[in-house]
Order: structure tokens, then sequence, then C-alpha cells
């Protein structure tokens, strides 16, 4: 929350991280604002204000017998993690279970393996190894391939501030206007930059698909017939053209959310748009998502429309000669 | 407000930025919430929604003749120019002053030096040219030295998200406790990172001064006496240290918010801030804000705290020897 834009801003980037994956959140407020799982640990302050580490965790365990991930990294991690172990004993002639560990500093590659270690040893194999200390996807990753024993990824900084993309680059632009029963009117924005030209229409994003997976995404004017199929027009290079046979499956990505001035729409629950969100991960192909030189995925924009567009920014240009 | 976290995360990045230096906001909430002036043109989509350029200029011109800023790119840059000057002429017949054109898109120095020429030649050398588009600190610098005749720099998405440093590493930890009554006891949180390592103490932050340029923050214990001048030491390398005189100007930066429980703080009109802020970054010498290899600013812990410091440090490693 304190590398958010206000409380309200750790809010809308809360709800994002969960519906794009996340399975749990510290935020308080999310918990209850939106029905996500609230989970977390203790500070190093509640450490700290004790005396020693070991009566810091008793403390704990006796206020929240349940809900025991011991922070074991104020002093000395492994020896955070044997008084963890001791405390967890303890906590099991009172009936209750340990939940497991953070660890929050240091090589976490190394100390969730030896941390691993002393737990299973101590008969706590089912106690799990949380981690965190300014992870994103490429640390997660070169942990996992170093063998790290992490049961629970914890993700705030890199993900809640959008840290290696801070903002995306969209623009919002008029494309088709027309007065009350007369005919549409498309529009387009020229620009000297030729990503920055808009495009005009009612659009629509078919998106193709083939046993389960995602094929391409195609921009089309709603009006444009496309029952014979679609060929595909990448806008930055006419070349690159993709023809899609007429039976391919397809799903129309646009929802309305109104429809001459009344809403048509409900929002579904967070659970199932999360439930959404990450079905249609799974049909990019694994190459589109892995980090390093991702294979790019096919989209464009429906040929008819591509020609429109083009006669259009013609049209405005020359009508500056 | 598209690239912030939700309209709350804007209202608070659009304090921030005010407070930094911005003289205006095109976020209305913001002007309504904080009374921060409010400024802003028509979008392209103003200019999409009539038939011609120049007549979607004269109506804006005819709705609000007393606040007419032209977005003049969204077909030919120029040939906007041209138009604005027109309806900036038709305006003079009506008794108002165009206020100046908005460029958005292409090469800012070029059009704006342009841009200046067709206005100076019309008879409107004090009609503004203001100039968006990904704006950041280099970029501008770069506009300035390539003589971009810019009046008004409008910056968003770079600002808004913090760009280039999109979170602040700063924590927060225990830094001393005491039981009511009793005397305090001092905390460190160590860490195998040196940077990682806490200052332990009720620490204030000293800012010394001479003719009027900042030439120190040094962090002390408030329990120090400093009468005799301090010591200042490099956290990171304990041989770098330097005295600062009894005799020198300082200011103390931390001012208490609550005191046992008591608000003892009134925070000051946003206009008093931003002043106090101005006031401050003045002075801090050139070197310190050049954009390239700037002069790194002395900073540090005052001595007998950096051996207190110390001395904790090895304690709390000791103790798990």
């Amino acid at each position: 929350m304190r590398r958010a834009q206000g409380f309200d801003g750790a809010l809308a980037a809360t709800r994002a991280a969960f519906l794009g994956g996340c399975s749990a959140t510290s935020n308080v407020l999310a918990g209850k604002v939106f029905g996500i799982p609230v989970k977390g640990t203790h500070a190093h302050s509640w450490i700290m204000s004790f005396d020693e580490e070991l009566e810091a965790f008793k403390a704990y365990a006796k206020a929240l017998p349940n809900n025991c991930i011991f922070l074991v990294d104020t002093y000395d991690t492994l020896e955070g993690v044997k008084r963890a172990i001791e405390v967890g004993q303890w906590l099991r002639t009172q009936g209750h279970e340990m939940i497991g560990i953070r660890l929050d500093s240091g090589d976490l590659a190394y100390l969730s393996i030896e941390a691993r270690k002393l737990l299973d040893n101590a008969g706590f194999p089912k106690a799990q190894i949380v981690a965190t200390n300014d992870l994103d996807e490429n640390i997660i990753q070169s942990l996992k391939e170093q063998g790290a024993r992490i049961n629970v990824w914890g993700v705030g900084t890199k993900l809640i501030t959008a840290y290696d993309q801070p903002a995306l680059g969209g623009v919002y632009k008029l494309a088709a206007i027309r007065d009350r029963g007369a005919d549409w009117k498309y529009k387009v924005k020229v620009s000297e930059q030729a990503l920055k030209v808009s495009n005009p229409g009612i659009q629509q994003v078919r998106r193709y698909k083939r046993n389960g997976e995602h094929i391409a995404d195609v921009i089309y004017d709603e009006q444009a017939d496309l029952k014979a199929g679609c060929v595909m027009v990448d806008p930055l290079d006419m070349t690159r053209q993709k023809r899609i046979a007429a039976d391919t499956e397809f799903e129309d990505l646009l929802k309305p959310v109104f429809r001459n001035g009344n809403k048509v729409y409900e929002l579904p629950k967070i659970a199932e748009i999360k439930e959404r969100a990450q079905k249609s991960l799974q049909g990019f192909h694994s190459g589109v998502k892995r980090f390093v030189n991702p294979h790019q995925y096919p989209v464009g924009i429906e040929k008819s429309l591509y020609s429109l567009r083009t006669e259009l920014i013609l049209q405005a240009r020359e009508s500056v000669l």
C-alpha cells in the first residue's frame, strides 16, 4: 500500500493483481471491499519490540495460534527458523499447527533450501516457506531455476507500481459519429507517426481460436461481413497479411456496456472475472508468454477496414495540400 | 488521469505534482478538492466531430471566447495554426483574445519555431504555445537546447506514474521503544545487505546551511548534544567523515505530528507547502540538480549515533553466534 497512489490507488491495483492471477492480498481493506482473501505475517517491528526473538514468536503464537507464519530474518535467518520450530513444537502441544515461515532478505535460494531441511528434519514437512523482498517475475523464475524451496511468493512493489512498464501507451480517439437517425461518419486522427494514426469505424475485436488456442486478434468494423472468413493486415507493414478460414472458431471480445444511453451490462462477480482472465491466459501459447524474446502474437486490422482507414488518411492529408 | 491508479490515485499524484512545482492541472476534480488552478484544451475528438477543422475552432471560440487554446495537430499542424490564427482574428473582432495553440505530436522543436513565426507575423506575438506528447525532463531540456519556442509544458504520463522510478525504496522499521515512564530502548534491524540495516534512536534530520545554500543533511539522535557542532559519517564507508562547525546555520526537518496521542500539528495550506518545497529546492546547488552525473549531496549519520548503531549491530550479530 505504501507504494501505490494513496489507499484508493492501492485498492484499484490490488483488485487488478487478484484478477491477473494473485491468490491473496495483505491489503485488508481490499479484502473487505472486494472479498479477496487476506493473508500476511507480522512485521519486523513485532520482533524488535521484544528483547528476544523467541519471546516475540511465543507471544504471537499465543495471540493467533492458528495464523502463525513467523518472519525469521530480523536478526539471523536460520537461527530464526530454529526458534520458529521451537514455537511450532510448543503450538503442537496446544493442539495447533504452525503454518510456516517467511524469508524477507538475503539469498532466498540458499536460505529456503536450508530452512526446508531444518523444517523437514524437525517434523514440519508441511510448514510453508513464504518469500518476499522486491520479487518480480524474473527473480521468481531465477529462484525456481536455482531449486529454491519456496511455496508462497509475496510480490509487492514491482507489481503494484507496474514497475517495468508504469504506463500502458493507449489513447482514445473518436472513431465514428452520427446524428440521431443519420448514417455513421467514420473518423480518423492522422499523425506524422504511423503508430499514432487512429482506426476509424464501429470497432469490434475478434479472437480466432484453433483447438482451444488463440491464433489471432483482429480489429474489424461491426458492419463488415466476415462470414467468408477474413484477411488480417499488419497496419505497420501491409505486406504482412494472414488469411483466416471461414469456419475458424472465434469470440468477439468487446461487450457493450451502454446502448442508447441505457446500461446493458452487469459486472460479473470478481471470482468470475478472475476465472475468465485465467482461462484466457491459458489460451495463449507458452512461447507468447515467455520472458525472453517472446513470440509475437498476431494482431491486426481486417483488410476492408484497413483499406477504408488508408483512404480516410489519404483524404485527410490531401485536404490540406 | 487515465494513467494513475484510479481517480483517487490521480488526485494524490496531482497534488504531489503541484507541490513539486507544476503550476496547474487538467484534473478538474483536483482543482475542486485542492484549489489547484485548472487548465487544459479541447480534445482531438472535438475537431473530429466536425467536418472541417476551421468549423470546429469557430464553434469552440463561440462557446468559450476567453478560453481559446486551439489544438492544431489533428490533421496537419501548421495548417492548423493558420486556421487558429483565422479564428483568433475573428475573436478580436468580437473583443476577445486567443490565448494560444497546443502542439501534441510531431517534431515539437521545428513545429514550435514555425508556429511562432506564423503567430508573430499574423500579429499574435502574445499567443502562447503549449506543448504535450509524453514529455519528461530530458525531452524538455533537449527541446530547450534546440531553441523550441514553447511557453507552456504539459506533462502527463511520465510525471503521474513517476515513470523512471515508479517506487521509492524506503521502509519503516522500529527504531526505539519504551514502556510509559521507562527509558527508551534503541532497536536495530540487521540485514546481510548493509543498505538494509536500519538506524536506531529517536531520529531527527538536521539540514546545515551556509549563505542560504544547503551543505549537508545529518540524521542524529534527539538526545545527542550538537552544541559543539557535529561529525557526519557516511554509513556505507565510515572513513568518509565531514566535520560541521558549531556556528553553522541549520534547520531540523522533522516536525512532530502526534505527541502522547495528541495531534500537535496543523497541515499548512497547499500554497504554503508548495512555496516551502520551492524554497527548499532553491537551496540546493545546481550541480546537485543536473540530470547527467549530478554532484552527490552530502547525507550521513551523526558520529555518536553511528557508533551506537555499530554497537547494536555487533550485539545483534554476536547474540546468535
